[in-house]
Parts: C-alpha cells; structure tokens; sequence
C-alpha cells in the first residue's frame, strides 16, 4: 500500500534541496524505468502498475528491491507526469567522482548549460555517439533534475560525470579543447581532429572569459541563414557528428 | 493605459482557440519583440517599458503601431515569462498558403511533431542553414504556440509555411523525399543529395504509415553509442548539417 508518508516523501524529491538532502532522486515512465532497472543504479523503491508489472515480467522477477503495487492515479499523484500508467522509481544517487582523463575519447564539458532539457538532451547526444565522459561546471544544471532525467531519454544510466571546476580540470589533462564560436574553423572543412574536450557554453552568454583562454581549437557550424546562434544541444549534436565524421 | 479589457484580451491569447479565433498570437522578450519589427508581421499592439524604449529609440521611432507603456510587472502579469523587463507584442497572423515547390531549395516536412519546443528549435534550425520553406501536417505543434515562437528565436519571421495534407502535397511535387530511419543509408557515406523534402516523423512514432511509401531516400545517423534514438529536433539539425556540407 502507498502510504501517506511515501507520498510525501516522494514529493520532496521534486525539489533540489531535498535531493540533496537524501541523496536519492524519482523518475518515472516506463522506458526510464527499465533502463534504470537494467542499469548499476541503486534502486530504493519502484512504484508499479499491474499492467507495468504484467508486461515485464521478466525484469521484475529478478528485481529484489522494495516495490509497491499501485494505481495509475496513485502514480500520477506523486510523479511529474500528466499521464503515467506504468511505473516510477526511487534512485540512489551515484557520488560525485572525479575522473581521470580518458584516453582516445571525446569528452562533452559544459560551462553553465542551465537547461534542464538541454542538459538532459546533451546526454542522449552523447550516449548516441558513444561518448561517456561529461564535466560540467558547477553552475550546470542539475543531473538528477527530473526534467533533465527525462530529456536524457534512459542514457543517464550510461554515462559518467563530474561536476567541478572546468578550468582545473583544463589545466591537468593534456588535450586539445575545442569550443563552438562564431568565428572559428569552419566544421566542414577539418579533415582531422584529436581526442580531447568538446566545451560548450552558457545558452545566452556561451563560453565563460575564464574558460575562453583554454580553448584551443575554435570551431563554427556554417550557416546561409539568418538565425544568429543555434541552441546550444543542437550545436552540441552537430559538433559530435562532425567528429565523429572523423573518427572521433 | 493598460486597460482591464487589454489584459483579458492578451490573456484568452495564451489559448489556441481564441487565438484562432482572432487571428492573432503574442510574443514577449527584447529580442522576438524587435524580430517581429523587423519583419513582414503586422503589429497589432506593442507594450513596452521605458526601458525597452530607450534603448531601442531607432526602431521605436518608425514603429506606427499601437503602442502602451507598462511596467515590468504589468508585462509579467499578462504574458508567459516569469521576468520580462522589455516588451509584449500581439501580432496578426497570416493566413495558412499553400506554395509551389520551390525550385533548388530543400524543404522540411513534418509529420506530427507535437512539441511545441521542438517545433520551435526545427523553425531556428531551418533558418539557420537558410531553408526558408517549412511543410507541416495538421497534426503538427502550432506554430503560434508561445513556447513555439520563443523556441524559434525570432526565426519565425523568416520562414514560409504549409499546414496541409502532406501526402498530396508529396504527390504533387516531383522530387527525393528524404527520410530518417534506424535502418537507412549513413549520411556521412553520402557524395551527393538533390534538392527535395526533408521528412521528420512524430516524436514516438516516427514516420507515419501513410507517408512512408512516399520516402524515396532512407538515411540514417550513424551512432555508436547505446541511446535508441535521437530527438526530432536533434537529428533534423544533423541531417541539415551533413545535407549542407553537400552543397543542399
């Protein structure tokens, strides 16, 4: 049975502070859902329906967490979701690790990409092109944000990130960086590009002066229109295509 | 003055049936504000703080309009942002015309793309690399939708556009329909593309059945990761990218 205090407990989890707090975050959908089941993800508790339960009975047999059998209006209750008939979890999050410099990969840094969405859809992006490693600034927006969690359409699970201070970060890995600028290199006509770090910037102010210095390599999607910018996931997306055009 | 009538007026505008109805949409924020100005739309009514005044006397100066000056917090109080310090247009629509094909151009379709976000990044995207005709299925997020609009980045100022029955349009035109599949040809394989229709399916079911006979050229983005697939937007702004590294 859904108890009260699980309800409300579980709408803590809709805000920030309270995550934090708890160190454990909600998703919900049956597609996000599985992908977390099938992932190293600590799951606390899942929220599922009968017919989420009947159409993955499989998963479910060799689920040994705490699950509680519930309604679609109990689920829709407690989640984000408008219209929610499957399944929602409760997740451990994973601790903020450092990682070494990966070798022979790409890595994504974000420099204060504050939108949720955004944020969830360079991490579909990335898992897309095979790309696991992502720094971000500490201004970036949060990973757990269920908004986030849903953009990134179950590639969270697949992914490893730190957040911290780029330009440290910068400073001890020895790679190129390559930011996205308006009057870079044209994309079109690099014919090789090393491993190293794709940076991408703020949504309305891009790259930071402090970061600026860093890049190495400045990068421009060519354009015959009009638009001034691009947003910056659909920048994100055409830089990794580019690359890994080349290889990389 | 903002009158009591002039805010229930912009306030049924947030609604897509009085929007219809009048024939009239709104757009805030300094940048869609001078965009439309710039541009083709007829302006039915323009707020503006002082502020959004002064620093933009010039295009104030030719504006012929019905024009109020509120405060931000009256902006705030009748329009979607939770902090608009400049500007608040109602703009007329224009009416839904069919175009001829037009000739060396590509052209997007889209079939059923619900999201108003979405629809909004495609429209900037397609302005982006000057693609200046846009079909859309009457299923299709409105294009008047404010989240529509602030998603375009004023692009839609600059694109013409078709809601319609996409497979007689398809019929009628003689040229390749490009489409994008899990199973299609890789885009980064391709030497040469022709001028045609760039055809993007709904958000969870792709290409719909109707349509698909109709695809001449299946393409596919190639990935190596593990997400199962792309965003709408997202992979309408690579293909558009790889289409205009082939000259397209």
């Amino acid at each position: 049975m859904l108890s009260k205090n699980t309800v409300k407990f579980i709408k803590t989890l809709h805000q920030k502070k309270y995550r934090n707090l708890e160190q454990k975050f909600f998703l919900e959908g049956e597609k996000s859902v599985l992908e977390v089941m099938d992932s190293d993800f600590k799951i606390e508790l899942l929220l599922a329906t009968d017919q989420f339960m009947e159409s993955n009975e499989e998963t479910m047999q060799s689920y040994r967490g705490e699950l509680l059998n519930v309604t679609q209006k109990q689920l829709e209750s407690v989640g984000q979701f408008q219209s929610n008939d499957s399944a929602l979890a409760v997740v451990c999050m994973k601790p903020n690790h450092y990682f070494d410099q990966p070798q022979d990969e790409l890595v994504i840094a974000l420099d204060d990409v504050r939108d949720p969405g955004n944020l969830g859809t360079i991490i579909r992006i990335a898992d897309w092109y095979g790309i696991k490693h992502l720094l971000f600034s500490e201004q970036t927006a949060e990973f757990y944000n269920p908004k986030v969690i849903q953009a990134s359409m179950g590639s969270f699970t697949r992914v490893k990130f730190y957040y911290g201070d780029l330009a440290k970060v910068f400073a001890q890995w020895e790679c190129p960086v390559y930011g996205a600028y308006l009057d870079g290199e044209n994309i079109h006509q690099l014919d090789q590009v090393n491993p190293g770090i794709l940076l991408m910037g703020n949504e309305s102010k891009g790259i930071s002066e402090e970061l600026a210095p860093m890049v190495t390599n400045k990068l421009t999607i060519p354009g015959s229109g009009n638009a001034e910018s691009l947003n910056v996931a659909i920048a994100t997306a055409i830089l990794c295509d580019n690359f890994s055009r080349l290889g990389v």
